[in-house]
């Protein structure tokens, strides 16, 4: 159990944080700003927007403008969900060079939320992939409800294992575990990780873990402990939790930042400038950050 | 490194909760009612009230009112602060069976907060423990700015350990290790304590950590794997952090109750009373409870 030197961390803000917000529509050049802000705070990893129909997410309309607005910067990897043919078009038109699939390890949730069983969703994804190789993109698969489920509660770790190594066998370069519910707790999370380590090398799993019931940090550690390195979070916590009202969802940036910092991991991202991104973003949104840590440093004022 | 089978809680809501709070006085008949809804939610050790000057912390002065109206319940320990001889002789006249004293393991600290020098406080307490003794009254002694204070930065771990030794030697049954500003990660949690460790029994220390930074449950987790067994915690993460505007201060019972039962570490509380006392608490003081899990679950209405 020792700690590793460096963690990769993937920022989710712009898509799962503002899909997730409620009210008025986001505009496109807030959204590119926020995207540009991040990567100049040393993100290398951002997900950026998500090619799904605006019939069911508005908020994601304008994921083209979105992922062809943006100045790239070198050495970040602008990511879109795509949870379709359609969507992994779009995105290949955009010149996306990464994109996201998800699955859920519940039953009742893969059927609540995508309307079909969980070995459907896979099936469903085999052409997304073929035409994501066709056209050199790297694909990351989403896990949901690896901490439990709205709809059934406790989730067995075998369960999720067998999801993350279908999504591995499918050619997803990296699978993301979601607490999408943020139930989990540290000894939870480790049992889970370790299920699904005996299926997938832990150099291909990453961490997403909601801070809903405030475990996140905890279950973080507990897995940190466990060899885990890619960190799925969100800048001011953007992304509430869609199951609980009122209740925050993704874990904050800022807050994974300072645990980090603290443990002497290294991630290359300036912490500072993250707070004052999570200060800026959420005025937008006519609110202030949901990161304890963005709250007790305040904004920087230079 | 294995975890407790059962933890023995502190709850700090009634004393260094409301005594934080800012705005008007909480009237006695109030405070009664938490103390009391505490005790029946399972809780066996409620800082109840604090014997100061009440030209310094006006938010106290019916300390005597509170530990004589509270129908106490068997099993269960309603211990008060007492920073000196006459907030101890007030205690003992009120019945108090447990006091608490305290000192800061940062030499800036004690002298902005309590103006003398570490050394001075702790000779201080002599007297205080000599009569406490005479009285047959327990005294549990704070050390605050275990992991951090807010004019000197970083304390040295060894600083800490003497503090604590010094308070064990005047004759403290137990030591509370104060992350007073909420700053401290799990690593320098875990480093902290294994100084103590090694000047204190295990037995004999208590975790008591601020929320401030988002922090306390990896640094309890931390703890926790460590061998500590008691940790002190504030329904509805009752009161603020003086020294940061807006954030929280200590970590909320809710919050570490629901990290406890899913370790499977057993406390004999029940988190659904908890979580309906601190809504109920809350409202009182006009606001919602300072805790995710009372924010997720919500309080019941059954």
């Amino acid at each position: 159990m020792s700690l590793p030197d460096s963690v990769r961390l993937f920022e989710m803000s712009p898509r799962d944080g503002l899909q997730n917000e409620s009210g008025t529509l986001v505009p496109t050049a807030t959204k590119i700003s926020l995207i540009e802000r991040l990567a100049d705070a040393g993100m290398t990893h951002i997900e950026a927007a998500s090619f799904v129909s605006p019939k069911w997410v508005p908020q994601m309309g304008d994921a083209s403008d979105v992922m062809t607005g943006i100045r790239r910067k070198e050495g970040v990897v602008y990511s879109a969900l795509t949870p379709n043919l359609k969507g992994l078009e779009g995105a290949i038109a955009a010149n996306v060079e990464e994109v996201a699939v998800f699955a859920a390890a519940s039953e009742a949730f893969s059927q609540k939320n995508i309307n079909c069983s969980i070995a459907e969703s896979l099936q469903r994804f085999e052409p997304v992939m073929a035409r994501a190789s066709e056209a050199g993109v790297r694909v990351r698969g989403y896990v949901s409800c690896v901490l439990g489920c709205p709809y059934e509660g406790d989730i067995e770790p075998e369960r999720v294992a067998e999801v993350a190594k279908a999504l591995l066998d499918l050619g997803c370069y990296e699978i993301s575990l979601g607490d999408t519910i943020g139930v989990g707790t540290p000894l939870k999370a480790k049992r889970m990780l370790e299920a699904v380590n005996r299926q997938v090398p832990m150099g291909q799993l990453a961490a997403h873990f909601h801070d809903t019931y405030g475990q996140a940090l905890a279950n973080l550690y507990a897995v940190l402990e466990e060899g885990i390195s890619v960190i799925d979070a969100s800048t001011a916590g953007l992304g509430g939790c869609p199951y609980a009202k009122g209740a925050s969802g993704n874990v904050a940036t800022e807050d994974v930042l300072y645990l980090l910092e603290g443990l002497g991991i290294n991630t290359g991202i300036d912490l500072q400038a993250v707070i004052d991104t999570g200060y800026w973003i959420t005025a937008e949104l006519g609110r202030t950050p949901g990161s304890r840590v963005a709250q007790a440093k305040g904004p920087c004022h230079a």
